[in-house]
């Protein structure tokens, strides 16, 4: 067989999905409880039922200020199509915007530092890291939300009340303390991204799950707007503040010799 | 303002989303109810609630039969990264797939021909006329799925024992009946993309909103096959069974003057 | 087999395109030649080269008013990654722009109409039906090409020069001029979607391969401006002329019963 | 002005592209010198016009073991519209297939390690690097061509005849030639990815305006394949040779409580 899977057979009448029928699934579990199956390979508990709906709506709509809905209502404005806005949509989503790949990449990075320390010593190491290296650090500072971002305040405060906040939160928030001890900057808080990171992570999640609950997370919006745009049914947006900066019209092209061509 | 929505608005530290605080949402929604509100722009019942999820899990995975699972593990095997064969695997949704749009015109153009008949009527002439045109009707059959769409039927019965089935199923199954008793052809089974149609526009949803949640409905399974593909790591996956019924390698192209070009 | 083609076939050390080996491809034709071989199955004239060169250059940019540009911008300032970018702004291209197939099925009805007629008949009536049924005519008018649309003069300029201008250039203009006489407006030129799909026709192409060509037409400026964006390297561009015209933020979520669930 | 651009500017009547009149264009250049104008912000030499054409009908197709293409397909019989296809093929673009920018950061770093020595100096050290790493060299092999592949043997031939090679083709060979005395292996030769990266190189091109070409090369073939698929209107190709192995369909949903839901 040339492809081979653990996910999903289809039969005659059923499909069998991580070893559960479609149609129990149909009947039996809400759509968070069967996106984290179809995911990750197995049901969740209650609480992380109930972690993963504050995930998956907290990215429900970020209006104008998405890359990804800005993006797919200037598609829309040229294709006035449903399904090729939504996929040219997702297509923003990377590393300056809902890439939460990134800060798991981040915590990873900071273990491998840590290397038998404290959580603290992994924390204080990448910072350093990072500082010395003048990159910016993945997870933090937000161009809105600037004393805190509310989305990963609540993340973190629902991760504790349901029991399910682990070491990748711990650490998160233990880098960023040493990101505002060594640099005074207080205007940068822990954002969605990595908030999404530090409780995938805890959830067990690996880093493209983590990215998954996040488009899915995006699309409802994304969607809304796709639908409005194509209602409103205004054709040929175009940018109009832009600016030409480059060479003025002065040049000329050599003549093609087109002696011997036509009719 | 070149742009305007009614979806929502982003302040600092909140966002406005129909209505809602976003912060409230995440606390006190599930994702199907804040998918419902982002889309349709209001909250469901807890009857639409239920049902949605029964729409949002029935197209969970489709393997390797879902044209937009086997697109995108291509383009993975390819380009392994998630966010693009995630996308792309969207752009396989259409004529010929995942297009509930197809029937909801059905559903659109049986209302039209009915034409203050009853429903029958409305059914009898729009299985004539698409006989007559020799066209497929949409809705209808599954390559694997012969005699009935167990999908379909699930939902079509939750719709009834939620008390949300309306016109549109009864439209629907109308027009399967109809079609049956003309063409005498039994194997051809309401599928799941009528269904999602028919309830879609029971519980008061446009064409695209439909498409929405059908959209969302499969990305779970699309996604688990990308993250699959990814780490199974099999570069350039091809077709091995294809075949070149083409012209043979014995043609020449005229040789190009370049005497005058080079060093 | 389970597909079947007649454009190529790899074997070992070679490639058989359409009946040429593509390293005598590669060492005797241009890039033109060769896009004309691979879309249409023969290689052109010289005169057809030349004809299609100036219609591969004439969308060759058209900066900020593009959506496709404008789209590809906003998805790389989200993912600055040069494929996703390229394969998004595609997307935009329909409806509302870059869609010359809409005006070849111009073309088409305009010949069912005319019905052994002259052209004249075929352009009064396609004119009286779209009139009638108040609907734009497609490839007519552009926001900014007001008196005239430079690229579509020449196109249909060099068709005449080279002796390539048939029947769909004569049946385009003829429509033209009764939609003038009709309708009194003179600021709606033919535009380039509309010279692309007579010139298009004229050359043989179906419509499907028209568009293939205006879409190499607008790709190189397309890539300059994502290679661009990236360059200018500035995270997470967002709308800011935009509006929310929605409901105030007083609706309330009711309150999840969660009693059950937790540590 | 919140977007500012050097590649072009639109007025009524004319486009300035990159300092030429877009009319200019039209009238005198080929495609690939407007695509080398508005990708790389000059017009090239005739020299440099030849290279660039066979640069871009290396690529021109590669039928079945194209990922790109296979992708393209499959979505075509699930969407069968062109655009979707096009955009989706493009997508496949990445780690393992049409990717010169990791081969041209093979050159980069292999500069950096040079250090001052000799392109052999800079050859041997990377290729330690790499198989100390026990990571594939980017540019090297291909599952067909295992001798040499002919698409950069011609590209090298050619570069050489027009006086364009220059340091970074020797500098890919010398790689590939301490790779061979390092590792003994011979069926791995430079392949076309590896050919672009050392000629764009010499060239004048970035990563990006490389792998833009590259792009541009392959998509003839790709629309060829797109318009073919749609044509032959087979609906819904599904993966047959694919084998399931997960879980047995064993399981159970928990039952949902919905003894309050409902009419």
């Amino acid at each position: 067989m040339y492809f081979s899977t653990a996910v999903s057979e289809v039969v005659e009448g059923e499909v069998n999905l991580r070893g559960y029928a479609l149609s129990d699934l149909m009947r039996n579990v809400t759509y968070t409880e069967g996106a984290f199956l179809s995911i990750t390979g197995r049901l969740p508990s209650a609480a992380e039922s109930r972690l993963v709906d504050a995930v998956l709506t907290s990215l429900l709509d970020h209006g104008f200020v998405a890359s990804t809905i800005t993006s797919a209502r200037y598609i829309a404005s040229g294709n006035p199509q449903f399904i090729p806005a939504v996929a040219g949509g997702i297509l923003a989503a990377g590393g300056n915007t809902l890439s939460p790949e990134h800060s798991y990449q981040l915590l990873e990075r900071a273990q491998e530092l840590r290397d038998g320390g404290t959580l603290e010593d992994g924390a204080e190491r990448i910072v350093d890291e990072f500082v010395a290296a003048k990159k910016r650090l993945p997870g933090f500072g937000h161009p809105i939300h600037k004393s805190s971002d509310f989305r990963a305040d609540i993340l973190f405060e629902l991760a504790h009340e349901l029991g399910l906040a682990g070491e990748s939160i711990q650490l998160f928030q233990a880098i960023h303390a040493a990101f505002v001890r060594k640099t005074g900057r207080t205007g940068i808080p822990i954002n969605i991204d990595g908030a999404l990171a530090a409780v995938g992570s805890d959830l067990g999640w690996s880093a493209n799950q983590t990215v998954a609950f996040a488009v899915l997370s995006v699309l409802p919006g994304l969607m809304a707007h796709v639908v409005e745009e194509i209602d409103q049914n205004r054709p040929l947006r175009y940018i109009q503040d832009g600016e030409y900066v480059g060479q003025p019209m002065t040049h000329r092209a050599p003549a093609l010799n087109t002696a011997s061509i036509g009719a």
